[in-house]
């Protein structure tokens, strides 16, 4: 039991302190009466929701797991009185569209809502997150007609949401699916055949799960130009959108046992001639699942970083009351047994890393959220082009290397317990086994290296990065007169030169020996995310600084963030040497292998 | 099921090629015997067990886990059976003390035969190893008497061994333990407190179990200074080394459910009144388990490495059949509807890292493992001396970087199965769970860092280094005609200056701070393990070239070495850079944060 507690604070710390969240909404007219009041209450909200619905119910759900019996699936117990309260409370539709019955509540508040559910319970939060992915494709580019049928009920969860992409031959390579689509004399679809690894697929949360399947049109183009996108109830929906009471020939084979997330069901998915609706273009089917996939894969980021931030508070809990070992300098509880193992430096290194990460990679979701808010809700047309762009930049970023720092947070939050991190009372290894998983679905961390790498970067030649570069130099331009923000900004002009020379090299290569691209790929993405947390950090500290001289809220807590920060620029952030001559060392050495010495 | 496969043939090029074995054990008399012919036969008898008895019961080990009840241990299906034919094999006995029924062999040998038994199964392999550690620190320490009545059936099997150190509240600081053993009249002991985290506690495998317990003398100093040690057999034991028939109070309460290492029992043990007998001298009872820690540190290593060994053979051989995508600069497979992922450069990085360092690591413990035998069967006091010194230095960086190599490689080795990896069809998320323990027992990976920094280097201001100095600058020197050894020279020497200015770095600073050696610690423990591994990869490397030029042998082979090695230079050792820098930015940073700002 991890007993997690919403980070509230630090929530509101970068909402209001780093990003001036209010003046951001009153900027757009849909988002206008966003205020910070109204965000405080939500979030509290969400909060008591992650603290009292869903951490009772993680670690007995990691045990029990889910249950599959003749196709049906059962969640473990508590869980469908967690959905049905989820529910009740409007969640599903938060930031869903309001002529359906959403809500239309900004990503960076929904975003810091997803982070406190997988904080608490990643495994019940993958079957909300499946739904609002599913409700936003079929928002942006469903028919009307099949919006007004669905999209009520899933922003009311009376139904649910699922993705069918990967096959058992194909899952990073989706241009290689099997499953057909025949169309029908009414317009509509046939679709048959077999999808492995679904979130979500089947379950006994809700009434209906809708699913968005990829599958290809008899003679449609080779590879991933020819898929499309289709909707396919589990259950056929009338006109008027209520249950037909017809079966949609949609079945579950088995569900996967896996190292973590044992909650989340992970389906076998068989579909055999189901009643399938197009969503969007005939062959657009891949692009159009990418719109949602930049929310998705945001959502594994914030996975890692909550379940790093649940291990941190139990883990820095656990080095406040633990006795164990003598002060290096003299006992510091001289009538205790021994002193609590905070004192020791190496505990504080891997407190210190975690925390660090932890705001940086918040901070990140936040800044990446800023965008598509941008992207959805900002009047002008220029503003909107310049968000997509840094969108496209920043997620397979953040996916990534938040995954990655919450994974390494995860693991040294189980070293600080010692044998009792490794035992399963505490929790933490449960956060280790499900945290695992976030840098592997959605596209694994290298997969996003590659597009960061290749799409992002290469291909553009270096533009979507320039775009960003105009975000640093606008913030540190208003700190250049700052007399204790020197050591940053000559920290952070440096981790500049550091990511330009890189992307400089890559593209230089890039043009010799296509294999450069993916030689450099991973160490660049570790660059990149590296030079955003220093981003990041320099906003938080800044703010912090600010906040402590105007005097107002909890100074020990301002000063916290200033030295959590100091940590990071001493010790975090040199690591940048080391991936520059990484990316420098160039493909030969990977290439050089026969693949049978391997 | 990993079907893992005994690697005899990179076994085989470390111990004649680089280690020369066959002439090491020559110059001692009492290994003089143990001829390269000798250690091929033993090491292809131990590679079956591995291949054929344990990796059979891994993974349903895993599944079943091991069973308590009401006191009563029993392991997974299959483990007694397997536990019976190793017995039977003489394999408990094999490094024994020749005067009570062992076979004399040396540690070179037995630790590449304890990786085996860690790859194919880690679970069965602890109960295995704590005997081995038992006896070894019997031999060493206990009475003549205590030997001739406990070693023959240790040795034979008959009886199992464990180490009962840890209690509730002291688990590193084992100064603070409560159990307390009473003298006697008839001069033993009776001994009563409760132990935590016993391995191989209490389990079937065989008749009896041999308890070897840190306790404590009412009115023994306080601290570490009044730990004495005891052996406490599970059920009494006559004076002619047959069993009495009376229980000696010593009971299992609980078993851990935990991570991994499933199959192996976790114990809560408790001693009540149990007849004990003092093990070596009062009060001595730390310093004499440390002789086994030893032993037991380099095991946690080669765990490490074996499980990453046994997930490298998975992977690579899962990345030259998955096709998904297609290589960068055009169709490998034009045929097919893919390219294996094999052709992937960041594919090749993850396989080549793994690679790079289980060959370093096995290296590196064979390096230690060689200075444990010299330590123990040189004729010669001073290379003793000698050899001991280097055993107190290498050991601690053996187990925490081996084990942390170990874990990342078992990582990377599920991240190339993609989602395949993280379902338990494939095998390699238990080589994840099993393969993280290495890191926290025997003493947590920090702890080894603190000891290697602390007493290790700062206690004997870097004396042991310049030992170690001293063989790298032997070996060095016979290759300094060797044309192609130069960049490897060039950046071998690179690292001994990073090594030896960041040792300066620390003997200064814990001078004016004692907060410096922690804060210090686990970079300086990272840097002389990659140290380490580029003497190894040295080595290797000139070995390898050595083959190749002589025309003996796979070439194929030899080649592919060649290439792993220039990997590791070109994009591991870099990584020094960093290191250094993280070792100079010094304590403040850790030390400014108070407690309640965590």
């Amino acid at each position: 039991m991890t007993d997690y507690r919403a980070p509230l604070a630090d929530m509101q710390f970068l909402l209001r302190d780093v990003f001036a969240a209010q003046d951001f909404f009153a900027s757009m007219p849909a988002t206008a009466e966003v205020s910070d009041d109204l965000i405080a209450a939500i979030l509290e909200e969400a909060g008591k929701i992650a603290e009292n619905l869903l951490a009772p119910v993680n670690s007995s759900g990691d045990a029990e797991g889910c249950h599959f019996d003749k196709g049906v699936v059962t969640t473990p117990r508590g869980f469908k009185e967690a959905y049905a309260a989820y529910a009740d409370g409007g969640w599903p539709g938060l930031t869903g569209d309001v002529n359906y019955g959403g809500q239309g509540m900004p990503k960076m508040l929904s975003a810091l809502i997803e982070e406190m559910m997988f904080a608490a319970n990643s495994s019940f939060a993958l079957y909300t997150i499946l739904t609002t992915g599913a409700t936003l494709t079929l928002n942006q580019h469903g028919s009307e007609e099949l919006q007004r049928r669905y999209l009520p009920k899933m922003y009311a969860g009376i139904w649910a949401g699922s993705m069918c992409l990967t096959e058992p031959h194909a899952g990073t390579d989706l241009g290689m699916i099997k499953t057909r689509a025949v169309p029908h004399a009414d317009g509509t679809y046939r679709l048959t055949g077999t999808k492995i690894f679904i979130t979500a697929g089947e379950h006994d949360l809700t009434e209906n799960i809708i699913h968005l399947v990829l599958a290809k049109l008899p003679g449609a183009p080779e590879g991933p130009r020819g898929i499309s996108l289709f909707l396919v109830p589990k259950l056929r929906v009338n006109e008027d959108g209520t249950l037909s009471g017809e079966s949609n020939h949609v079945s579950c084979g088995s569900i996967e046992h896996k190292m973590g997330i044992k909650g989340s069901a992970t389906c076998v998915m068989n579909f055999e001639e189901s009643h399938a609706f197009l969503v969007g273009e005939l062959n657009a089917g891949l692009s159009n699942m990418f719109t949602m996939m930049n929310y998705e894969r945001l959502s594994m980021g914030l996975q890692g970083n909550g379940l790093a931030d649940s291990s941190y508070q139990v883990a820095s809990n656990y080095a406040k009351e633990r006795l164990q070992g003598r002060a290096a300098g003299g006992a510091i509880q001289p009538a205790a047994a021994a002193d609590p193992i905070i004192v020791h430096p190496d505990v504080r290194r891997l407190l210190l890393t975690m925390r660090a990460n932890i705001l940086a990679g918040r901070a990140l979701s936040l800044y990446a959220s800023s965008q598509l808010d941008r992207v959805k809700f900002h009047p002008d047309a220029a503003a909107r082009k310049r968000a997509e762009q840094l969108v496209a930049l920043l997620v397979p970023v953040q996916k990534a290397y938040c995954s990655d720092r919450g994974f390494e947070s995860c693991v040294m939050g189980q070293q600080i317990l010692g044998g009792h991190g490794y035992v399963a009372e505490w929790g933490l290894e449960q956060n280790v086994r499900d945290a695992r998983i976030a840098q592997i679905y959605e596209g694994a961390n290298g997969v996003q290296a590659l597009d960061l790498a290749g799409r992002k970067t290469v291909r553009c030649n270096g533009e979507l990065l320039a775009v960003l570069m105009e975000d640093i130099d606008a913030v540190v331009e208003t700190l250049e007169a700052n007399v204790d923000m020197q050591p940053y900004l000559q920290a952070m002009a440096s981790a500049k030169t550091a990511i330009v020379s890189a992307t400089d090299c890559l593209l230089r290569r890039a043009e010799e020996q296509p294999e450069e691209i993916g030689a450099a790929s991973y160490a660049y993405m570790e660059l990149m995310g590296l030079t955003l947390y220093a981003f990041m950090w320099l906003r938080m500290l800044a703010a912090a600084q600010r906040a402590l001289t105007a005097g107002t809220g909890d100074a020990g807590y301002y000063d916290g963030v200033i030295k959590t920060g100091r940590f990071f620029y001493a010790r975090l952030l040199p690591q940048t040497a080391t991936l520059v001559s990484t990316i420098e060392a160039g493909a030969e050495t990977l290439m050089a292998m026969t693949a049978e010495q391997f």
